[in-house]
């Protein structure tokens, strides 16, 4: 079950000019599916990455940091491949050969450096790479490159999705048109032992060398570090961005006129993305924004969105469709600002102004609670009253069918 | 449901020599039903109390802090008054003189001043406190005071607890015997608004004056701050260790020989009481120790043993009797230790050493761990080979009734 999430339609998801997909299948867990992503970048184009902070930080992961790491024109990204099926994590020494190999194979076949490769894995953790099998299918994948083959890439990725994630966007600046697709899986960690998030984003925007690193670091707090499901960060979580460079809009600088609004477009489109996970979470039937403000600093509400998002007490009452302040309040309170002072919290349901001065309104009226709980979206506003600071965060209800997704399979 | 908790005998929670407790129906949510409680302690004995960190604090937490942070003649606590059924916390100014009124009605019943007493609440939170209810029942209260009334007083501090929650023990020291006895009331904060944990232990021992401060703190994190069910800290989590003085055996120093043995048996006893709780979880179909050793702080000990005790995949996985390593070892590598070298981390499921060096032991049977996972009673060890210190929590699983107790019910 899904809340809001429509499929994607393939002719609405605009290719990339300089950004290539193909897509093939190993037989890594499930014969017959897509389970292998090829993606091949034009020359020049910067990519960015975010990962997991994990310390059991799956091979791959390993192998992207240091890759992004290095500089000069060896270093040059040109090249990504995923896997779905196996999660090359918990693997030890035998995962980071593999996932090496892997590097290597595809290196051979497009004619680049080892070094000019990012692998990605997601599936189930401590178990050994099907590597042969892997390595096997990487021709076919090749032979499928193709620039429309966006909405096959999104199901190539998918693990225990319900359905494919992708959207597409362009923008108009100063310089010209701006083209930014992207894609993504993950629906928390609901399959047992199964390595959660990916996310890729491709534009035809051209940045200087840097200029996309930081970029993607923001905009990954603003996204895919602002949801929660169940509040477990997986071994493989990674977020890429790639920029081919292939329009005429060139990002020299962040003075640059057409920064702002590239940034803008790739806020949102990652936003929608990162909400699409949690509109295809474990069991969701409702679609919750947290939305703190009045913070002294953005991670002190960003404490306090956390604390309401992760709260099973709130999230089981959100799925009853009970307004309950009582939990809410008690999740704020023990979110970790040590100075809180209550009376100056004040909280809304929507449109309704239920907690006042650290109490109940007294204006506030039950029914008025119920309307909105009732919603399959809804917002819960808290205004802390100590600041100008502000983060707002995305999570899901927790319902019966996250515990039987989560105890009742095994893959 | 509850996991191994034979509901305590009558005859076998002794009376403590100074100590006495008288229950009443004051009617405050529910009619017919014991909601009161008045203890009474002798002249000169010490009390000690660790509470809630939570900022949405209740109105009696907050007067506790206060009567116990006076000294002098008059600080002396006399007499501690619990009422179930509100929670007095979140109603702002007239919370604090409902529960001052409170202190100040029973004061003139006892002769004593109002500073000598500590009131406690219990119940729903956001809902003033129907203060008139409570003073009327106090006399019969006070009426009922007897030193043989433990059960009744775990009884009636009872909210969704499923059974009435106590135990008792005597010790023997060099200087004589020493009984102890305790009773606490909590379940997770099962109901909506339900405020939750509350705790209260007295022994005829004496202590010298400030002995029992640390000494209780230190008791509350080795028992009441090492349990968790859903991770939600309640506005009126209360712990209090109340000593009377009245055996032979009189405490002085932290070097006095009787300390060390009347300490080990309020470690053991308010343990025992704490993992109560836990048994009586919402919803818990077994109860789970998380045995972390190894590391180089117990604090960064207890991070892990929180993360994997907090993890909803680990504890719907327990539910399952899924022996889901790739969960457990994923919430280790989230638990925040930074610098974690992962391939010095060990786990065992019982006795079954399941993962080796970071990774699946190789000797590892699915089935020995899924016979370990099928028991009603589950240790999870992990070492983290960085050092010596170690923390032990205690937690129960996350089950299809967690869920019902908490969405499908409104009191």
């Amino acid at each position: 079950m899904t809340v809001n999430l429509p499929l994607p339609q393939k002719d609405h998801l605009k290719p990339v000019k300089g950004f290539q997909m193909g897509i093939a299948e190993a037989g890594i867990k499930k014969a017959n599916r897509k389970d292998l992503l090829v993606m091949t970048l034009a020359p020049g184009s910067q990519v960015a990455g975010v990962f997991t902070l994990n310390r059991f930080c799956a091979a791959p992961v390993q192998i992207c940091r240091e890759h992004l790491a290095q500089d000069g024109a060896q270093g040059e990204i040109r090249a990504l491949v995923v896997n779905t099926g196996n999660a090359n994590a918990g693997t030890g020494e035998q995962g980071m050969k593999d996932a090496l190999a892997t590097c290597a194979a595809l290196a051979k076949e497009l004619n680049l450096n080892p070094k000019q490769i990012l692998p990605f894995s997601t599936g189930v953790i401590l178990e050994p790479l099907p590597i042969a099998k892997l390595i096997d299918a990487l021709p076919k994948a090749v032979a499928n490159l193709g620039e429309d083959h966006w909405f096959d890439a999104a199901e190539a990725i998918m693990t225990t999705d319900t359905q494919a994630k992708a959207t597409s966007v362009t923008v108009q600046t100063p310089a010209g048109v701006v083209t930014i697709t992207g894609i993504c899986k993950g629906a928390g960690m609901i399959h047992p032992n199964m390595a959660t998030m990916l996310g890729f984003i491709a534009t035809d925007a051209g940045f200087a060398p840097g200029l996309l690193t930081n970029l993607t670091r923001e905009i990954a707090d603003l996204s895919f570090n602002a949801i929660t499901i169940d509040g477990d960060t997986s071994t493989n979580d990674s977020f890429i961005i790639m920029a081919t460079g292939q329009s005429p809009v060139q990002i020299q600088s962040a003075d640059d006129p057409s920064y702002g609004p590239v940034r803008v477009a790739l806020i949102d489109l990652a936003r929608k993305l990162a909400q699409m996970i949690v509109r295809d979470g474990e069991g969701a039937t409702k679609f919750i924004t947290i939305d703190v403000q009045g913070g002294k600093t953005e991670e002190e509400c960003r404490l306090v969105a956390e604390a309401v998002a992760h709260s099973p007490l709130v999230k089981t009452a959100f799925f009853a469709s009970d307004p309950n302040l009582g939990r809410i309040l008690a999740a704020i309170g023990y979110a970790g600002i040590t100075d809180l002072d209550v009376d100056q919290v004040q909280m809304w349901l929507g449109d309704v102004w239920v907690a006042k001065n650290g109490g109940r309104n007294p204006d506030y009226q039950e029914a008025d609670g119920q309307r909105v709980m009732q919603a399959e979206e809804i917002t819960v506003k808290i205004d802390l009253g100590r600041g100008l600071a502000q983060q707002t965060m995305w999570t899901c209800d927790l319902s019966h069918d996250y515990v039987s997704i989560n105890a009742d399979y095994r893959s």
